[in-house]
């Protein structure tokens, strides 16, 4: 029973995922859905990513949190428009939550659109927004076994972010080990070391959007 | 409807959650739910109590995760009983999983029962499995925005460790924004800050289990 009320759920997701595809098609937008455990450094990327690339791109962004607004404070201070929904509870972002967010937004002026989902390493992966690609965010404190803890995420996952590097000699965290779960997993994601905090490694990831988003205008 | 949905499982849920609560309470267990983020150190924290508290009380350890017995190896080696209990995508633990899980232990031998749960800030909190208390385990890295972002888990734990301690100096953390975020969220919050890695600051938690054990005992 549970079950089929699950899948029943899903559907309808996918239904409206479609649509919310189907109008960033129209209008060119790249869009990311950002996924990762709370505190791994969602807003930071962000912060990172708009420094980087907003002189050259046009980037909206939307905000996922249980509650409070405070990462799309964060982001309105780097002057691109931020919308924030509150899931009041709920543990994923879902394409209906979207589909009410993009109202508010300008989508014909924008390459890029990031939806940062809730922090959760689990059902975040399960549902479709619309979205290009899902880009997953992983921290080196969280520990090298995650991937086979919670496969799905990183196997849905086209990119996938390790920040921290800087806390490396701090913790116990065995790069080599972690590379060998991530690909058991999804072989073909591609991995990028980073550390927001000291904006370290970050051009490969900013070459990738700016590849995407110049792959979605040739269309 | 959705909403009718959720009210009919969780109270299915608590049905089941107190017919656990009274096998426990017939047995004179005293029951943890160990709630936190994946990777705030939830395992970690498991073999250092074990590690102290073995010699005097009768621990046993249910272990929950979306897939793999990583974690239940881990505690198979300091010579506990444990059941790992895998949810195969679940992202929390709830009364029948743990009803199921018990059949396997002989809970008539043990003080000390502690179920970790998936690691996630979100879902856990909502679940009852029969515990006495739901215990949370935060960690420094995730920042000090969470209690305000999370704050459910922080509402509903009666304690709350502060793990990795030690990376204080290495990330932006301001322990006094945590702790009004804790306090504003649970006044009575029981807050012990502490060092898995370098077994630092457990004194308190280990007092705290040996206080309620005896209260247990004494009934």
């Amino acid at each position: 029973m549970e079950i089929k009320v699950l899948t029943a759920v899903l559907e309808a997701n996918d239904t409206i995922a479609e649509q919310n595809r189907e109008l960033f098609r129209q209008h060119g937008n790249f869009v990311i859905n950002l996924m990762g455990a709370p505190g791994a450094g969602k807003t930071s990327l962000l912060e990172r990513t708009i420094q980087a690339l907003s002189g050259e791109l046009s980037i909206g962004v939307i905000e996922g949190d249980i509650s409070t607004s405070l990462d799309a404070e964060r982001i309105s201070k780097k002057n691109v428009p931020v919308v924030q929904l509150n899931t009041h509870g709920a543990c994923h972002l879902d394409a209906n939550m979207i589909h009410n967010a993009i109202v508010h937004m300008d989508l014909k002026v924008l390459d890029l659109l990031i939806i940062e989902n809730i922090g959760n390493l689990v059902c975040p992966a399960e549902f479709k927004v619309g979205e290009d690609h899902k880009v997953m965010l992983s921290s080196v404190p969280e520990g090298d076994d995650k991937p086979k803890k919670y496969p799905l995420m990183f196997k849905e996952s086209k990119v996938l972010l390790l920040n921290k590097m800087d806390l490396m000699g701090h913790v116990d965290f065995n790069l080599e080990r972690f590379k060998k779960g991530v690909y058991e997993v999804n072989p073909h994601i591609e991995l990028f070391p980073i550390s927001c905090r000291e904006g370290a490694g970050l051009e490969p990831w900013m070459d990738w959007i700016r590849r995407r988003v110049r792959k979605k205008d040739a269309k």
